[in-house]
C-alpha cells in the first residue's frame, strides 16, 4: 500500500489552516471595497454561477448572505446563457462566478451577460489572471497556491471563506470578524482527528450512502458526496432532511449508511430528529459534529472541536469528510489525486 | 404476482391525458387572471417554495418562466424562514408555492412571510381549501382527482402544465398556445408505450444509477430518479450532464447504468456528446428521446412521440420514466401504491 502522507491531496487538505490564514488577511480589502460598491450601488439580490466544488459554495453563499446579509442569493442556470441565449434579466444584482481555475466558458459566459446588462461583477478565484477573473469587476484571489490533486479540498474551504469575508465587510460586526479570524486555529483542530483511517476501513464495501446537510450545511452534504464520488466511487447523494423525507426516505432499510453533519446551532434540533426517524427505521448513521447528543445516535462518531458559531460550521464540518474520503480511497487502493477520468479543469458549456 | 393495472399508481399514471385536458381547460382563465396582475405589477423576478416532485416542478418554472418570459427564477430556501429567521427580501417578486397536498408548514410559512412583506403570492395546488391556496393571492387548481398512489405522477405532470399555462398567458404567443393545447394528445401516445416491464427485468438487480438531463430536462431528471428511488429503493442521482462532468463522471465504469433524457431540440448536440462521452467509459445507457440519433446511442431506448417543442417536452419525458419505475417496482416485487416508510403528506419545517 502506497504512502498516503506523500499525496497531493494528503498536503493540500493538511494546508488548509495556512491558506486560510493568508486568504483572510491578504483579501480583507478587496472584499471591503466590494461591499462599499454593494452598499454604494444598493444592491438587493446576488447570482452566484458556479459548477463542482464551488457550486457548493455557493450553497453556503445562499444562506449565509440571506441570513446574516438579508441578500437573497439565486444560483444561475447557465444553460440559459450558453445553450437556449434566453438571459434572464439581472436587475440590481450582485453577479458572482466562483471557480478555482476562472475558466469553464459557461461561468465566464454569465459573467460576461451580467456586464453587458451592466449589472455588478465578482470573481472569487484561485486564478487572477483566468478569463473569469478578467470579467470580473471585484476579485476575491483564494491564495490557495496550486492545488495539485483533482478533488478540490483547499479551494472549496478557501471559496467559503473568501464569501465569509465578504459578509463580514458588509456588516462590519466586529463579533463575527473575530469568530472568522480565529478559524485557521479550529481548523487546524478539526485536521487532528485521529482514527479516520479506521473508520474507512469499515466502509470498504459500501456501494451507495446518503449525506445529510440542512440550512448552513446544505453545502456540506453536497461537498462530501462530491468527494465521496470523485475520491471513492461510492455513489453518494445529498440531500436536506426536509427534502429527504419527502420521497427518498423509501430508500432506508436496516443498515443503510447516511453521514449525517448537524453542528450545533439552530439547525440541530431538526438534525436530532432527523437522525431519530432515521435509526428507528435501521440506517447506520456516521456523524459529524462537535455535539455530545448528536455524537451519542452515531454508529460512528466524527467529532469536531467545539465553540464555533454555526454559520461557520461549514469552514469545519467538512473537514472531516475530507479526511474520510481520502482514507476510504485509500482503503479501496485507489490514486487519491487522480480519480479516474477525471482533468483538473472542466471546461463546460 | 399482483395484477399491476388494479394499483393506483397505475390508473394514476393513465389518468394524465385526461387531468390535463381537464386542467388546460379550466384553469386558463386563473392563469390570465394572474398574469395580469404580474404586469400589473412589474413583477421582476419569481421565488418559487416547494419540496419533492413539486419542487422538481419548480425546477421547470426555473428554466421555462426565465427562458419564455424573462422572469429571474429562484428556489426559496424554507428554512431561512422556519429555522433560521431570517426570511431574504423579496422585493417585487411574485411567491409561488407548489404542493398538491397545500399543507407542508414550510411552504406555507414561506408564501405568509412574502404575504407579510407585501408580495404578489400565488399558489399551484391540487387542494384549493388547503393551508397553502389561503395563503396566496391566486391560485391555480391541478384538477387532478384525488392522488391516492404515495409516489406523485398525475400532480406532477399537471403542475408542469399549470407553470406552462402560466407561461403562454404571459406572452400571449397563439402558436405555444396551440401546442399546449395539443399536448394531452401527444401524452396519451407517449403512454401507449409498449415493451416497459420487459425493459424493467433488465434492471432486476441495479441497485445504483444516475439520471442525466439538463436545461428544459433538469427537472425530469429529478423526477425521474425520486421516482426510482421512491418505487424501487434504487439510489437514483440526477445531474445535469455539465454538472456530472465536474466530478461525478469519475463514478463511471463498464456497464454503468446511466438514464439519459435527451428530447430534440436546443440541448440534443450537448446530451449527444455528452452520451458518446458516457460510451467511451462503459457506461450503460437507457434513453429517453423523440430523436432517432439519441436513441440510436442506447442500449435500451425509449422512444417518445415526434412533433412537440422542448418547452413543452417535460411533460412528455418523465411518462417512459414513470412507466419504468412503475415496472421496476413490480419486478421487484414492492408495493407500488404504498412505498415503505411514506405516507401521502409530508410536513416539514
Amino acid at each position: 500500500m502506497s504512502d498516503l502522507t506523500t499525496t497531493h491531496l494528503y498536503r493540500e487538505i493538511h494546508e488548509q489552516p495556512a491558506v486560510l490564514t493568508r486568504l483572510l488577511l491578504a483579501e480583507r480589502a478587496a472584499a471591503a471595497d466590494l461591499a462599499v460598491e454593494i452598499r454604494r450601488r444598493q444592491v438587493d439580490h446576488v447570482v452566484v454561477a458556479a459548477r463542482g466544488s464551488s457550486d457548493n459554495a455557493a450553497r453556503y453563499a445562499q444562506y449565509l448572505l440571506a441570513a446574516a446579509n438579508g441578500l437573497p442569493v439565486g444560483l444561475a442556470t447557465p444553460s440559459l446563457f450558453t445553450v437556449y441565449a434566453a438571459p434572464p434579466r439581472f436587475g440590481n444584482a450582485l453577479v458572482l462566478g466562483i471557480s478555482q481555475s476562472g475558466q469553464s466558458p459557461d461561468i465566464v459566459a454569465v459573467l460576461a451577460e451580467a456586464r453587458r446588462q451592466g449589472a455588478l461583477t465578482a470573481a472569487i478565484t484561485n486564478a487572477p489572471g483566468s478569463p473569469l477573473a478578467q470579467m470580473a469587476d471585484f476579485v476575491l484571489h483564494l491564495h490557495a497556491g496550486e492545488e495539485r490533486a483533482i478533488a478540490a479540498t483547499k479551494t472549496y474551504t478557501a471559496s467559503l471563506a473568501a464569501i465569509a469575508l465578504l459578509s463580514v465587510a458588509l456588516d462590519e460586526d466586529p463579533k463575527r470578524r473575530a469568530a472568522l479570524e480565529e478559524l485557521p486555529g479550529v481548523v487546524a483542530q478539526a485536521l487532528a482527528l485521529a482514527g479516520v483511517d479506521r473508520v474507512a476501513e469499515r466502509y470498504r464495501y459500501m456501494s451507495a450512502c446518503v449525506v445529510i446537510g440542512r440550512g448552513f450545511n446544505y453545502c456540506t452534504a453536497f461537498e462530501l458526496a462530491l468527494k465521496l464520488k470523485e475520491l471513492t466511487y461510492t455513489v453518494a447523494e445529498p440531500y436536506s432532511s426536509a427534502d429527504f423525507r419527502h420521497g427518498p426516505l423509501a430508500l432506508v432499510s436496516e443498515g443503510f449508511p447516511m453521514v449525517i453533519v448537524a453542528p450545533s446551532g439552530k439547525m440541530l434540533p431538526e438534525m436530532l430528529d432527523f437522525m431519530a426517524t432515521a435509526r428507528s427505521r435501521g440506517a447506520e448513521l456516521l456523524v459529524i459534529s462537535d455535539h455530545p447528543e448528536a455524537l451519542a445516535l452515531a454508529r460512528v462518531p466524527l467529532a469536531l472541536p467545539t465553540g464555533a458559531p454555526e454559520w461557520l460550521s461549514p469552514l469545519l464540518t467538512v473537514l472531516p469528510g475530507q479526511l474520510f474520503a481520502m482514507h476510504l480511497a485509500h482503503a479501496r487502493d485507489l490514486d487519491v489525486d487522480h480519480p479516474r477520468g477525471l482533468r483538473k479543469v472542466t471546461e463546460t458549456r
